[in-house]
């Protein structure tokens, strides 16, 4: 295969893995996340690195969706209280901060959600539900096509995407509703 | 005057400008600015580079204090509205972003206070109240001991430390309640 | 259809859409980028709200990949010159912030990359290469399972994925290689 | 004293606190770090809250004085390792993930400054240099004019402007030159 093909055998890949990944989370774990947004007072959202972009990323579709929503990290956050959703994203599930995260909300009471591609991982001890993100891969391929995180990033990506979709339909709102909660001074 | 002096000098230097530059900050513009607090609905900061760490400094405390803030640019933000406060650090007065954003902020309705070192700047057309910050100054001297927007930026961090003492006064409440509204989860 | 199927509809439906908008883009324009990055002296990055967390994260790989990076807007960056590489994600190419950003890397003689969802956008103008990101779409179901720019920035997410993957390939470097330059202090 | 009075009370009350705290900063301490900075390949910071955004003022500063230089936690950063800087800012030097970056980055064989404003803190254990910023405070006026960590915040900006003149000193450099690194596409 030359090398100009990398490209295009790239993205079939990665979509393909994304359509394995997400066939596997159940529609039942789904559905309690939905019921925890309902019935939580606020949210906030953590990840580190490519995986705090895609909660950031999320946590702006819930502000759309007229949630109050905080990034824990940023500058204007709040703190955590009972009754408050805590939703992490972590592939390993292990890194001290994040697993830290799940422990202090858990402790003060939050809901904790906890998205990760390593079954039985440290947070999941911390999660009222864990959204487990994982595919069998050959190795060869996925290093070549998908290095690093990134079938569970973009798997993560497209999930909280169908879960906003699934949230703006719970609220029966429209996109003209979000569209008037989106900043109008976003440099 | 040897090397080893030029941090003592230094400090000494800014902490000396720091007093002229807030000594010509009228109190009239500060009570003005205060009625703007408790008389808006929500409070948005904007500022770029190191200004911008400065308002988002100022952010954090006024989230301490109870007001409802959010930092333009931040991930979690909301459209700015009539009856918010638009308040926007910039040295220059002049940078675009800054100034758009101020525009913008007062055609929608909000009060603008803008805080900048240049008299007259283009930032001013649109504010309601303009803090003026500058001090004359040796040329030399403030090349060596505080390059580029030192003496803004840190005269205007002390500034708004100050604000927040008086919004603390104004709402009659105790740094224990502002520690109660500090971040728990923070990195 | 009841409420419950909305989430697994819309990951379908997104998924359907990422591979006809990315079946879109051609392979030409992906040579001229990859052409870039290797006779560029730094690559920048830029991109507002959303966008600009799929920019950040495609930046984090690019470190990965071993390419000097800044993200425009970020603490640490620096002067763009010329010879510069800015790659700018915009889904209006309209915004002002966008395109003066396009227009000052321009004439500091920097190339400049594009990627937007708007043919004939004023971004163009300033753009060596432009990826038009687009699909057509029956409005109905694409405001009820991919509300505001979501086809975009989970297209653009995608594409950058398959880009680093490319560029990797033109590298001829690991996955493991990639994991050395992993930030260690990761929060 | 009538709530007017408030505003110029508070920033008196924090210049003459400030003046104190710095007075106290022993000059062999910041000799040695000047000197770390000119022995180490390149400069990480840390910080959290309104301390980590001390920390990426200075941050600025160190690229317009030409260090390659890194925020801990932001898009774009690098693996820590030997012969490196890391300088922590933390207030309590206590807060887990300040003590998990000193540990680490120590483990790694990189220089560690810490500025803190307890003594004894943990953090200081893996420190090659401590700074140690305090005051003995009256605690009533504290609370009112300069409530919560608003004096170690305000002390440690203005003593890393100081020590940005030193360096600049150091470096036989000119403002001039700091001015041509400045970013030219900050938003």
């Amino acid at each position: 295969m030359t090398q100009e093909m990398v490209f295009s055998e790239s993205i079939s890949y990665i979509q393909r893995k994304i359509i394995d990944i997400l066939d596997n989370v159940s529609q039942e774990e789904i559905d309690k996340i939905k019921k925890l947004f309902f019935s939580s007072d606020r949210i906030f959202v953590y990840g580190a690195g490519r995986s705090g972009l895609v909660a950031k990323a999320f946590a702006i579709r819930l502000v759309h969706l007229g949630f109050q929503t905080f990034v824990i990290g940023e500058t204007i956050t709040a703190p955590v209280q009972k009754g408050d959703l805590v939703i992490i994203v972590s592939g390993s599930g292990e890194t001290i901060p994040a697993v830290m995260t799940a422990e202090i909300a858990h402790d003060l009471g939050a809901y904790v959600v906890s998205i990760t591609a390593k079954k039985d991982s440290e947070i999941a001890k911390y999660a009222d539900v864990t959204l487990f993100i994982s595919a069998t891969c050959d190795e060869v391929d996925r290093r070549k096509y998908a290095p690093l995180g990134t079938l569970f990033e973009a798997s993560v990506w497209i999930l909280l995407d169908g879960l906003t979709a699934d949230l703006l339909a719970g609220k029966n709102e429209s996109e003209e509703i979000m569209r008037s909660r989106h900043a109008t001074l976003e440099q």
